[in-house]
């Protein structure tokens, strides 16, 4: 098990990364990246902690220990702690999932099964690299980014059709010895901090799609891999104004695939295009779970937030405020029940892998992601307009200025900086760029509103719910 | 255990009961009340269908066997059995509860645990009676009913303040021997076909409000006990314009007590006026899951009749369609693991009754409720406009106009007869008199909106989301 | 211009009219069907009542009067006059639209429109047989009812693909003195008390589709031509549990052409297949205009009801109750603004007709149609639960259950009787088969919410919206 | 007619202001607050182009020429050309507001209204005192900001009940020639680079309260009075990737009087406590008007925005994405069609003020406030997640990065920089400060979304509404 200072020391490495038109020759030393890094090393200080060791760290199947993430879950306790463990340190990352080691693994569960059928289906091997490089990641304890996006550029065109033949990541040249692939992925999380990069296709592919039916993993150092780390958000510096983004953050990078080789033995799909789409399905089924766990302390804020401000306001017993407090109750609450439905109602499938309930899983994102803007509207509306027109961290700390805010705004039985203090949360969360960030995560991250309703679609027990209109209708089956 | 005719034998006992204006002499043969005693049979009939007896029935503590109703329910298992005989028995019965022991069952709960807590504060000796009552019940395999709801005149006053004293049921008398009771109650479900009549307070009281704080047990037959029915939705005679309301019915009354005599051993709450809240409350809790329980059939069906129609209509690829059948898929599948999740997050109260999740519940029900009116708008829109246009049955069966209808009312890959009985299902059910029973219900049986809103805030785990802000916003605890 | 009387004489006259079965001779006489006659009636009975004369007839162009619906919209007030004698018969009839005239003179107008393109572009004379047939229904103040919506079968699939030919109505022969035609079609209003029938094709036709390309009008009683009349919410009798549908009525029929002849002088559009979408549209354009301005007294009802409702259970000063009246307040209002604001912003068509501009009065449609459930929903929570389970008329009649119900049924200030009547009419247009009526029209008369969307997005200013966004965001025009 | 910088010029007048901490001693040197200066000298930018000359100027009463916002309005014309005026000039400004003379026209209004009323009936001498001081702004063209809402304490409680007696702003000491008076203000735009502030009560007040009832205008530079700027949003420069904020800003402050002296000739209400309701109210009125008429074109631009990038992204065609600008559409002219028909119901008022149909104002701002977190989701989801993960500027400017941008970021049709520009235009206008700003403002600007509902409830016409129940329900009225 790795120290968060031994985590630190592994991104000194030479990789190409680029963020606000510069070259970042230490990831861990620029000012604006160093909040992520250590937003993200919280994993390994987690393990350390004596608070979370139980929750964090389970037995080597050899002996020792490793990272929970790293185990296989085969209950529904199982997923229950991984739930767990992801909401909680996203508690103590501010409401920023640390996902050092989330996605990966989701993606490692993934490839197990995948290349599980692919071998069984082609008499391929590789399930036998997907373990070595499983056990490579599990016990060294590192960190996975993956990358999954592609740019796309017209999304009504398949691969094979786009104007130009890489906005699809693809395969450029076969060797002996292994691939060479050119593209760019979008959205890709955690990449700048990470070891590891695992790829994987975004989306089912049709026979003329072959060289872009392609999933591998590669050190994030690699030669031809370059990152452009997103400025989105980078300003937050105050922590009296933005108490979580000052402090903990996450970032993305368009990650450029400039003819990156990528050696035999981490190529886990070569052109078997047929299994691109349940590649990228068995994936985000995965990790939709994590995202739904991770979501929980963020609409769990909303609800405290909205609370806490009410009676700091003194509207707390005004019945439109209880009204839209108890709508923030039920949305937060709804979204656990759902989420711990899905891990008590999970499958097994190869390896007697848990698979949390695909169906409610999505039922759950779909819940969060459709509402999150009303919970969003709701918060602003009972906090309100100082959200926007506040005083800020310098005027609290000038001394012609503070004691007026001193005087002016407290609130009921409340003074005025623990006020401002809940203000600035709530703006942070809601009105800020980190704002924005939960919002757009909330339609988009982990597959689109759409891409859940398919799925909530494909899932639903069709036959029984039309068996049962036949039966009530008195009309016979169509067979019979 | 009884038998449908022996349970149809029982009614044969001078009840008061008036319908449509009439004094019935006999509910089992009059020709509209007799469809809603058949439906409620059902409770019987499954009993002694094989199909159905290992859910229907479980062993009797003392030998033999007993209904699975009367059983209290110790564990998360438990719940969900009940959940599903009644879910069972609604399915049969055409989306229409049966309800003959469930809320009776409910109140009997309710009443161990609030007799309990009573009996410790008051040093009253409730409890034995309702122990002897529900054994009389239980043994002799009876039906009971649940009167609840005062009429209550102007609700913005209690009961102390109304114009007259009789808006909410109340003692006018006590003897040595028993109480005499004055005052009405409405909405009073299956009263017209049961054996005995639970009587409950309907609210919190006050101590000026200590004549209205009763609940008793008495049979139908009791003298001064009169019943209305309500004619609501009694027309509906062809099985295929009303395949379900012309076989299944329920029926309320508004049930007046003119001075009725109550004997002592039957009066389980007397004036302990400070118990009337947390009695209306524990049996409205029980009652909820009940509720939930019976929609499922409902909202399921509306998931089957959409993708039927939709397929039957040549729409069912239609992306708006999908996108509305989808909605409908997330609607009844959110009620069911709700419904599941209020089962296994029980606890155990006194005798180790196992209460379901009281927050869970609430949600459920609220979610159920406040989307119904989309739901039936959503399966309104896929089925199209012939659910009020469309000949009927006697049009069907007129040789003259057949044809026609034969030659003109196909669809895609179905003939008329099929589809017609289909659309005249969805229309019995969403817009016939049993379409307007089932949407008045999901707002308002088993407590209002208001009420579920009320019970979802003050079960809220306010104190642990407002640590959470306090901690995300840097502001220490209150007292520290 | 006729009386009332005189129109009933004119629906003497061999029409073939089936209802529930049965062949009627006298549509006047029937006990069901005279509801709706008597209904219609309406319109004539406004013309000759000093009370309404000025809003309902107009100077006619060559002396004496005519109806207003006759006279063609020249300017705003024009429209709006129009709408105001639409609202007025409508709340005359209990919220449901007269009829007799408003919709046949919707397709006059689209005719008109459409037979000046349709002359101009082919060198066919059609316009001159609509003007004949114009003043031929005007001059004998004639009632017409519309027949457009063919049964389809598969809707998936146009007229010529469907499994067989008669799923729309088609020409089957085409003769020198006119034309024969076959098919049938639904949801006709008022056709069984009609004069004339007008036919229009339903949707934008092909090539292939030529034979369907037909539009032509007819008087009722034409040989071959059998309405069968829908049985739905032929039940309501009482006056005090249906208040309105026991004296109001519509009703719809399967309208079956076998094989009828059309004389040449009333075909109005025959084979010209590329005509048929812009008829379809045209009419649908002006009759949405008519929708909407008929809706204005139902959900003005709703508010007024639901108000009232509140007051009598003295729940009009509860916080959500203030806000859900505040919602249907706000509902009415907007349908009402959108309305009038279409009139205002009509457009000169052909011969200076007026149309209300098509943007908003889709816009006021889709307002309507997709919170119409939720503005039900609203009314029948403040209502309570009583809209289905009241007593009724005969139990009110009835002298030993009377005094139960004057005692116990009472309100806030208000005896039982002001009680029941508002809690019926409420039941009557939410839980009723009225009910169900207005929340399908809702939906799908006069065109489905998806069609309004169309409309809507079609008629978008886009080219405006998008020339902002290029501003704003510093990119140039796309030629530019 | 001032000059932009003529305006420029009047700002260095040693106002107090501080920023981030800091004295500020020129406003317009100021590196942020001068962005909000040259936005608000917009308003002087546009009376001096010819473009808008005609919009912006009207002629003076007594000769020469004025700006159109200190022009009464008199007809529904006037309202409109204000609306169009403000609507162009917000355009112009990037979707926000210049405000320099709306907000303080909007007040003049309300004050000449209710001086009227309150020198009728107190005998008072206020009118004189407002129309001096309305001649001086206009006659010097002057900016004006409006002080109106207080920091409010509890706000439960009412200003003489709070914990401190400043928490409401108020009259300290009544001299002969003027007063004294002490508190503060939120939320008060424009105040930093305006002219003038005025100051009106915030709600309505009772007899105990005289001191706080009290409105007057004074000079930003008056002593003791201090405005402290909120940082809200100050850190947007790059025009890439702030489009709109690095443009165009508008500032709030906490505004704090100290003991400030204000003569007698610029008070405009002392001690009438009575009429501090009205005077709220009646400003506010006038204010919503001028609020619905400057989000316009941040409807627009949604609308536009989405359907652009949904062309950029090739997924216009799609159905869903197709629904959604649908809705956005519909949302858009909804919002205009009100607020034009606001201005065609307006009633006159005193000195034949045209008053804006508050209803209308009302259901339109309550139209747009409780939608547009919905518009945002909407637009987010169609634009993608690269509104939060997407390169910068810096990275656009840098020549190792630039090529990869240029490479993978085009879309369909359309190269990567107009993409770019378009996707950071979304983002700005949605997730960033300025899209936080614009969530608050909907909810909170110009009066929060439950003093709409109060205002929309209190101007239904009730007895319209419910003369109708009555009608229908056979109900006769209450005093007949």
């Amino acid at each position: 098990m790795k120290t968060a200072d031994e985590y630190r020391a592994t991104l000194r490495d030479g990789r190409v990364v680029y963020y606000e038109g510069q070259r970042v020759p230490d990831v861990t030393a620029h000012p604006v990246l160093r909040i992520a890094v250590d937003h993200a090393a919280l994993d390994y200080e987690m393990a350390a902690d004596s608070r979370y060791r139980s929750l964090a760290i389970v037995p080597h199947p050899d002996g020792g220990e490793m990272s929970r993430y790293f185990a296989f879950p085969h209950t529904s306790d199982d997923l229950l702690r991984r739930m767990e463990l992801i909401e909680t340190s996203t508690r103590l990352g501010g409401t920023i999932v640390p996902l050092l080691k989330e996605i990966g693994t989701d993606a490692l569960f993934a490839l197990h099964l995948v290349a599980h059928e692919v071998d069984r289906a082609r008499g391929t091997r590789y399930l036998d690299r997907i373990r070595t490089f499983y056990a490579y990641c599990r016990d060294r304890d590192l960190a996975m980014a993956v990358a999954q996006t592609d740019v796309k550029g017209d999304r009504s065109a398949g691969p094979s059709d786009q104007t130009h033949p890489d906005y699809y990541l693809r395969i450029v040249e076969e060797r002996s010895d292994g691939i060479v692939v050119r593209g760019a992925k979008v959205h890709t999380s955690v990449s700048m901090n990470a070891n590891e990069l695992i790829v994987l296709p975004t989306r089912a592919l049709g026979d003329r799609d072959r060289a872009y039916a392609v999933a591998f993993a590669i050190p994030i150092a690699t030669r031809g891999l370059t990152l452009v780390v997103s400025p989105y958000g980078g300003h937050a510096v105050s922590p009296l104004e933005h108490p979580l983004s000052s402090k903990h953050r996450m970032t993305e990078t368009l990650t450029v695939f400039d003819d990156v080789f990528v050696p035999r033995d981490r190529v886990f799909l070569q052109g078997e295009s047929e299994q691109a789409g349940p590649l990228a399905r068995t994936f985000v089924e995965f990790h939709r779970f994590t995202a739904v766990s991770y979501k929980l302390p963020l609409v769990d804020l909303f609800v405290g937030a909205a609370q806490l401000i009410a009676e700091y306001n003194g509207i707390e017993r005004a019945g439109h405020v209880r009204d839209k407090i108890t709508w923030l109750v039920a949305y937060a609450r709804t979204l656990r029940a759902l989420t711990r439905m899905a891990a008590l109602d999970c499958y097994q499938g190869a390896f007697e892998i848990a698979v949390p309930d695909p169906a409610t899983v999505n039922i759950a994102k779909l819940h969060f992601a459709t509402q999150f803007h009303q919970a969003v509207a709701y918060l602003q509306e009972i906090a309100g307009g100082l959200l926007v027109t506040a005083p800020g961290q310098a005027d609290w700390e000038q001394p012609a200025t503070r004691p007026l805010l001193e005087r002016y705004l407290g609130g009921k039985g409340v003074d005025a900086e623990a006020r401002m203090r809940l203000l600035h949360l709530i703006s942070d969360v809601t009105t800020s760029h980190l704002g924005g960030y939960h919002a757009v995560l909330a339609i988009h991250a982990e597959g689109s509103i759409e891409a859940e309703k398919l799925t909530i679609y494909r899932t639903a027990p069709m036959d029984r719910y039309v068996a049962l209109a036949r039966e009530l209708a008195g009309i016979g089956s169509p067979g019979g």
